[in-house]
C-alpha cells in the first residue's frame, strides 16, 4: 500500500498558495513541529479556507465561560457522532493536551455519558449532541437544562456555534477523505512523568 | 400573540454595529427592500457574522459548473431535511427567483425525487442529501454518480461544500430560533404577468 | 420540460366518471374555482374514492373541541413529516385560509416547535406526529400530556384519527406521484388588504 | 388482573348501533362465530366505521392479480412493521387460513425474507413495506422491480393501497389500543388433519 | 416447495456429534418430543455450540429475583426488536407455558406496552429494550427506575445479560437463517380444559 | 475526582474467585503485563464468565480464512458502531499490534470506508456490520458479496459470529460501565523503532 494522500483532492504545495494563508500555515507548523493536514487540504479553495478558520477562531479562541478543554470535548463528541475520522484523531490529540488526560478523548468520543467529566460537562455534551444530530427539536427546556449547570445564555450560544461549525467541519472531511496527521497519535497519550495520566 | 422576535437572542440595532457590518446589512437592504433577519440576528456576534457570510459568499457566488439555480436547491433541499424553517422559506424565495418558478421550492424542499427538475438535478440533490445526513458514508461511487451526469470533481466539491455550509447555517438559526421575515412568503410567486408560472 | 402530470396513473375524464363522483368533483369546483388534484387522481378507483372521501369529511368536518384551523394544522404537520408534496400545499393553502396566516403552514411543515401557534396546539401536534410516526409508543402519558392542555377524550380521538387518516393519504400521494396544483400556492398568502398577514 | 378491555374508548352493544353496523357486524359474527373487536371498537364513531370497512372491501376484496393470501400477506408484513399487535393477530389468523399454512403468518411479520414465500412474493413485500415506511422515497426503480416480477400498475396501486390503508389502520389500533380477541390465536394453526401444517 | 431447511449451513447428523452435545440433544429431545432447530443448527460448530448453551444455561436458570416467565418475556421483547423470527416462535412457545396463557407472546413480541403484564414487569422490558437497542444510553436513572420497582442490582444485571445473551443469539440465528420448528406452533395455545386460556 | 472503578458492579478480589477463573487471569496478567478489566469486571458472575471466555474463544481463536488482525478489525468497527468504550479502546490496542499500524484502529471505529485496508477487509466489515446492526436484513445477496472477495461459507460463519459475539459483548459493558485499563492507550502506538508506525 503506498503512502494514503491526505485528501482525495489535489493539495497545493506551499509555494502554490496566497501570501496570507503560506504564512498561518508555517505559523501552525512551528507552534505544532508539523502542518495538521486540515490546513493543506483545504487550501486548495483559498476563499473557503479564509473563511473556515475566520470561522473557527471566532468559536473555538474567544473568551466565555467555557474551558478551551471543554470546547474540545464539544469537537469530539460530536466528530464522534458524525463518524468524522480526522476531527476525532486531531481534536482528541488536542483535548487530551488540554484536559492533562490521556484518556478522556476516546471516551467522549465513544460515548460521553460514560466519560471521567463533570455532570456539567455532561449537561454540556447532551445540549451539543441535540444541536449536532436534531437541532430542530431544540426547544427552551434544553436551555433551562444548561441553566441549571450554570451555563448563561452566551455560554449556550458557544456550545451550539461550536456543535454547528464542527457539523460544517465533519461533513468536509468526511468529503474530501481528509486523512489525519500520524503525528496525532502520540500527542498527549505519554506526559512528562513517563506513563499515562489518569484522569 | 405579541409580534414574534426574529430570534430568542439579543437582536442588536443598526446603529449598535460595526461599520462593516452595517454597511452590509445597508446594502443588502436597498438590494431587498427588506433586512432578511438572518444579518440581524447573526450580527449579534460580530466575528461569527463575518466568518459566516464569507463562508457563504465563497460557496454560493463562486464560478462553476453549477447554475444559482442549482445552488439554491441545495440549500433548500438540505435544509428541508433538516428542518429548519428559516432556510426554507428565506432560500425558498430565492429559488423561485432563480429558477423562475412559483412551484419549485415546495417541491425540493418536501421531497426533490418528485420534483420538477432534471435527472442530471436530481443526482446533485441525492449527493448533496448525502453529505448533509450521512457524510461519513461517502464513497468513490458516489462521484461516480455525479460524473456520469457531467459533474467534474469541482462540481462535487461545490455541492458537497453547500451541503456542509448549510449543515452549519440550518443548526445556527434552529438553535436561536431565527425567524423568517414575512416578505419572503410572496417572492417569486406571482411574477409580473400576473399569475404564478408553472415550471 | 412538458407540463408534468398530476400522477402516474391513467387520470379520468369527468365525462368517464360514476354520477355521484363528477357531482362531488364539480361542487368541489364550483366552490374553489379549481379541481384540485386529489379529486381527478384518486377517481381512477370509484370504489376506493368514495372511501376516501367518505373518512376525510368523516374526521375533517365533525363537530368537536379542534376548531378547523387546528384540523388543517395536524394535517400539515403530519404530511411535512412524511414529506408528503401534495398534502404540504394543499392543506397549507387551506390551513392559511383558516387560520387567517400567510406564515403558518411553512411554520408548522417544517418545525411546529417554533411556529406562531399555542402551548395548546403544540401538544396537541406532538400527539399527532406520535400518532404519525411512533403510534406503537403512544401510552396514558401521552392522553395525559393532552388533557392537560384541556383536549377531552374525544378530542384526543379526533386528533389521532387525522394523524391516521393521513398516513394513509400521504402515502397514496407519495405512490402515485399526485402534482398539487398551482393554484394553491397563492391561496392565503395575500389577503384582501394587500399585504401578506403577520400572525 | 381483571379481563382487559377490547379498547380505551367506550365500546357500543349492539343495540346502540345504527342498523347498517349492527347488521354488518352481525353478518361477521355469523360468518366467524365472534365478532372481532376493530368491528366493536371502531364502531364508536359510525362515520368511521362506515368509512373505515367501505376502505377495508375496497381495497381487500377488489378483483386483481394479487390473491387473497397475497393480500394478506400485505396486511402481516406491514402490521409487523408498525407493531400493530391487533392487525398482526388478527390478519395472521386470516393469512394461515388463506395460505394453508400454520407458520406462514409469524414468518411474515418477523421477517418476510425469511419467510416460505416465493420470489415474487418477496418483491411484493419489499415494495409494500416502502410505501409503509418511507413512502416519499418510491420511484419509477420501484414500480419496475414489480413488472420484473409480473405486476401490472394496477397491481402496484394495489400493492400501494393495501400497505397505505393498514397504515392508517394499525396507528387507529394503537391509538386506541385495540386488543385482538383470543379467539384468533388457534385460527388455522391445526388443520382437520390434527397435526399443524407445514408449508 | 420443497420442505424447508432448518439452516442455511450444514446441519450434522446426531451421529457425527460429539458425544456431549447429543447427549445435550437428546436430552432435549426426551423431554420436549421434538428438537428444536437451535440445538441441531449450532452444532455444526461444536466449540460455539458448547458456549452458547452453557452461556444460556447462566442467564436462564441461574436463581434470582425474575420469575422464568419473566425471563422468557425479555427474550420474546429483544428478539421482537430485533425481527428474530426463530426466537419469536420459540421462545414465545416456552413464554406461553410458562405464563400458563395463549395470548401473551404475540403481545411482548408486538408491543409490551400493551400487553397484559404488570407495570413492573413493563417497566423490566423497557430496560430490556434500551439493553437490546441502544446500550450505549443506559445511565443510572435507568437503574432507579427499575429499583423503583423493586428490581435489585442483581436483577437488573440479570435482564441486561438476558437481553445481551440474545443480542448474540437473534444475529446467529438471522444469519444462519435458522427455522423453527413447525411443532413450536401450537405450544401453549390450547391448555388442557380444552380452549386457550385467557390472561 | 477519585479514581474510577472498573465497573458499576463489585469486582471480585483474585483471592475471592474460583480456581479456574483465578487460573485464567493470572495467565493474562503474566502474557499482558496487566490484567484488562474485562476479566475482573465479569468475574462478578462465574459461570457468565466462564462462558464469555468459552466463546471468546471459540471465535477469535479458531483455525480459518480470517487473519488474526482481521478478527480484530471486526470487534473494533462493530464495536464502533455500538459506542462500546471498553471494546475500542482493548480491542484496538490489539488490533494495532496484530496489524503492525499505530493508525489503523481509530481508523476502523471511526469509518471502516475511509481506513487504510484492502476492498476484501472492506466488504468483511460491511458484512461484519450488517449483522451487527440490521441482521434480519441478511439476504443471499449478502453472501455472495464475500464470495466475491474469496472468502468462504465458513468464514462468513466466522465475520458473523463474531459481529455477533460483540453484540453481547458490547451491551455487557455498556451495561456495567465497564472501564478500558489506561494501559491501552499506549499499546501499538510507538513500536520499537521510537516513531510511530504508518500503515
Amino acid at each position: 500500500m503506498t503512502a494514503p494522500a491526505p485528501s482525495r483532492y489535489p493539495v497545493p504545495t506551499l509555494e502554490e498558495l496566497p501570501d496570507d494563508i503560506r504564512a498561518r500555515i508555517l505559523a501552525v507548523q512551528e507552534k505544532a513541529g508539523f502542518i495538521p493536514n486540515v490546513f493543506v487540504t483545504l487550501a486548495h479553495r483559498p476563499a473557503e479556507f479564509r473563511a473556515f478558520f475566520a470561522y473557527h477562531d471566532a468559536v473555538m479562541e474567544k473568551e466565555g465561560g467555557l474551558s478551551k478543554a471543554e470546547r474540545e470535548m464539544i469537537v469530539v463528541a460530536t466528530s464522534g457522532a458524525n463518524d468524522c475520522l480526522y476531527c476525532i484523531v486531531a481534536h482528541g490529540a488536542i483535548l487530551r493536551i488540554y484536559a492533562k488526560s490521556a484518556v478522556i478523548s476516546d471516551q467522549v468520543a465513544a460515548n460521553y455519558r460514560k466519560a471521567d467529566i463533570t455532570p456539567r460537562q455532561k449537561a454540556m455534551l447532551a445540549f451539543a449532541l441535540k444541536v449536532a444530530l436534531e437541532s430542530h427539536e431544540i426547544v427552551e427546556d434544553d436551555f433551562a437544562a444548561l441553566a441549571a449547570h450554570g451555563f448563561s445564555e452566551e455560554d449556550a450560544w458557544d456550545i451550539g456555534a461550536i456543535a454547528a461549525f464542527f457539523a460544517l467541519s465533519n461533513r468536509m472531511a468526511n468529503l474530501i477523505g481528509m486523512r489525519p496527521n500520524d503525528e496525532f497519535q502520540l500527542l498527549g497519550r505519554a506526559p512528562r512523568g513517563g506513563k499515562p495520566s489518569t484522569n
